[in-house]
């Protein structure tokens, strides 16, 4: 038996598939995540940019602050940056620090200066509804950030270790189904969150399925979009 | 002086930039265009089919019902639809119809067949927040269909004659610089309704400017985004 | 090992946590379920229902038409209703109609009429996000209703048989870990709806799944609420 | 004449109605009432507590932070509590401080640590439309203890002193006919705040008034629903 | 002792404060209420359709439909205009008509051919968050005349018999201190709707009291604003 | 030929256009302008106030902070407010210094006071979809000091050098037609701004151009309202 991509009609509908794939619109350009914490874009988004990593795009995990632990939780991200194939920035470097610990107008800043250096095609950052008061405060200083130039600019879902009901109705979704077992590895890198609270990955997981159910896929991440630039 | 896709690395980025193109995303596939009436698709993403139709795209324009002077305005539709490279259909078609001349369930069912027929990877349909009743049940009748399969969802702006202000925020941005013109003459084609009323195409022309402000482009039109789904 | 119930405090612990089910909150009233079609109750709370009915409440499913196959899909939702000990009515009776049917004003009659005839203490209703024109309809035929009485009113999810994304946030959440099966059993009772589509029942399932997480139980129920009164 | 109570049915229809409120949900468990400064809890929702303790829960009311005349504004603080029969905590206590002298983290955790020792099955707490700061800071720090366990959660109106338009619309009403006075009496405990600024009270009887009326009692006090927990 | 008029610094203040009237505003113009039946305009403005025609306003008061005893309820119509010193319309007139007997594009057609006949400076019309849906359909039906000319826009509260909690945050305080009492006579003036029900009209004046709190002055009534054009 | 007001009916018509105009409802008042930062007012109201002023109101522009370069910066203000016909005032002067060097409470207070010595028939300040977090908080803190007096309150458009999509719905449109090139003479007066990047000012005239349109003027400027007292 042929396989589809074997004949011309075939490699044509791949071809067609692939077109759609976020993948085939970031592959050999760079993706930015931003998360407070680390783990945060693990959680929100680990599988969409082991997704992008795999396809070759660069993809920078910037973690805006490490509320304690410092070397312990930085490890912890490197391990899970590099199950994920993306580089990880920590902005404020070099010890433990809490996001309130600077003004707005400096994490302002410092998101501008990496969005200049690396020219980012895409953002992926926090949302706007999440209930943790850091992430609201990074995805409100992600979002001037689009004034520099003109890349993609998503939102992902609020991220949490135990459920809490907060309002998330994405608009792009993505399929993971390839790397979601990446996702929750990735997660689970980050022991000294998850190793001896007894938490399941399975909450996880269970949203990716029912995201995937909205686009018949097996696993999707949703993402709200601020902007789309098709230019 | 070498232009810039002469070289490898010149070539690398047209490539990089075409593929966050609209027209990169659709090329070789459908898009179902909906308006309630003639004009509405011309005004509202006039520009944005024809930069799939000359992308490759297949595009169908559906306009849902003509509400008087049946042939007059179908041989308007017709011309305008040949100058943006689109298909025509008429849903209610025969002579002259009111959108309310029909059940809501029928209209609904009348759009359900046509993405049975066309199977569209997108769908450009009114969005909520028009202020006119037919827009509004065309927007509404369109919804549905996404259960169909899983095509990109997209609603434009108010499509208005004489301009009444009516909140709507794009979420995405296609660069239509090359085909705002053909978008005006396809307006123009509809002589009936703007030939002696004395009606500017400028208004259009500056919103298209502005929408090109904000993505550094000449010229863009915006859509709102119900899903885009990555897979 | 004793019971916690059989001690003082294990009885006083029960008799508290009791006072917070929906079961203790309307044990020995009425609850009137209002639905556009046979299966969308028992799509949206048919766990919730079935946990009311078990405590003692007369619940009421009122099914607003039955657009066609009228005494085959009656016969299915008789037999759903029995499986979840409920009352069934359908409002626009004896033989196939569309909710379209009849002008905005008699539906609001007869669910008026209805609220008239059982003086519920709640209504469990369509809500107005739902992408079915009809679900919505029901909706706001419903809400006038609170003029007559001041009983609680909440809303279900947006009922589908494939899953479309619609944006929905439940601010109630019922334990249904004793009822899912029954829910799923009453929507299986609707075979001429699910027989033969080859529609997997798990989709439901996980939903009450992942609201059991937002609460602390295996499965829940998400309502909104439009209004409780505590009088 | 027979009292309505002493036949069978009568105390049916009693224990019915009964079942129906406010103290039936909270009787005999523990209600944390949260508000930024003295008086915030008293206007928004001194006759809600007061029936709450009257009925045999125990409330605790947290005040964030006195902002000036520490023993002063705690004795008039401890004054109203003890009229309206709740226990009184000061989160920033030992003197005069301002809600903006600890970070969000810090509040989050007085909150936090607040929802640990007592457990709460309800908070009452400020809402997110309110005009100020103060307010809707003490907000955001409640709304993520809602991680901690599943209690129920509820946000009164704004609280002012001198009328202003903020948008506001109950979900919850609930029957303060018994303890209005008591809410008044409480507010005018606040002597240094409302004795010589002539400052009547019948703006918050006016409101519970009309809120009485949109459910059939007398007075009423209105609360918007974060998440009810029937489980 | 002097009046304040009598001195120019006086008559300044007057002059001043008489500038920033409703009535100052529209004094010599047209003004056109709707409603979608015979009462509702008396209950949402009719203090404030007072204040301008006693100001020398032309207030025409268009009413769309009769849904019953059509010569009894215009007669309560009639009188109830001449109390406020306004015109009264018809605009589905001659018998008793449901606003569902003709469709949306006809009673659009009906508003648009008054905008057109009477100019007017201002409309003042239903508001999208009403609960029957006559009112939002009206209100619909309005919002397109905007398109005619750039007259001001404005949405009055849902209108009740009896009260329902709905939405509604005016943006425009109109003092009525000096027309509440002929308000409240226009309402009464339509007996067959509130002589035999028992149904109190104080509840008309507390609104009006709360919302004149909120401006400072004894009676107001609250508008919400679609545009007002300053030009 | 006569001007339209050399006879009565042509005087009278000039008079109620007069009566609608801004200039009409705040001649002889004050109006207070509030800014994050110098240009901000003159780029979001510059032709409003400039309206304003030379219709005989006062108008005090309130610059809350001059982040860095504070003399130059004073120096290029106090030459827009000349351009304008405006006051300036500098809320935390004698130096730069950021918005967030201060405690909220500390900004409320400084707009308090301003509020009490000017005694403004309307502000005008900063809305609270911008994406700017300095613009935000001090929209936030400019809401407060509405329960001072009852004084109309507006907001206008974010405000920005480089377009960046941010929504914004105008409510009030207000005709500058006659200052439009005041305002772009009073942004260019911010040469340390724009002196050297190159922007061009024609972004301003385009929006202004389309705030015309919907209100059938040359150029206006659109303000969102947040309350407007009549009386």
């Amino acid at each position: 038996m042929n396989d589809i991509s074997d004949n011309p009609l075939g490699k044509l509908l791949v071809a067609r598939k692939a077109a759609r794939t976020f993948a085939a619109r970031y592959a050999g350009r760079t993706v930015l995540a931003i998360g407070a914490h680390p783990d945060d874009i693990e959680l929100g988004i680990g599988a969409t940019v082991a997704v992008l990593s795999r396809a070759g795009a660069r993809v920078v995990m910037a973690v805006c602050s490490v509320p304690g632990d410092y070397e312990l939780r930085r490890s912890e991200a490197l391990n899970a940056a590099a199950i994920l194939g993306c580089e990880l920035r920590i902005l404020m470097d070099g010890g433990s620090r809490r996001i309130e610990d600077v003004k707005t107008y400096q994490l302002v800043g410092m998101i501008d200066d990496l969005v200049r250096e690396v020219q980012p095609a895409a953002m992926l950052t926090h949302g706007c509804t999440d209930f943790h008061g850091d992430h609201v405060a990074v995805h409100h200083a992600s979002v001037p950030s689009q004034r520099l130039h003109s890349f993609d600019f998503y939102c992902y879902l609020p991220t949490m270790v135990r459920p809490v009901p907060v309002p998330f109705q994405p608009r792009a979704y993505i399929d993971v189904s390839t790397t979601i077992e990446a996702k929750i590895e990735a997660i689970a890198a980050h022991k000294s969150q998850f190793g001896s609270r007894g938490i399941s990955f399975d909450y996880y997981r269970e949203i990716a399925h029912l995201n995937g159910r909205m686009c018949g896929v097996e696993y999707a991440e949703g993402l709200d979009i601020g902007r789309i630039v098709f230019a």
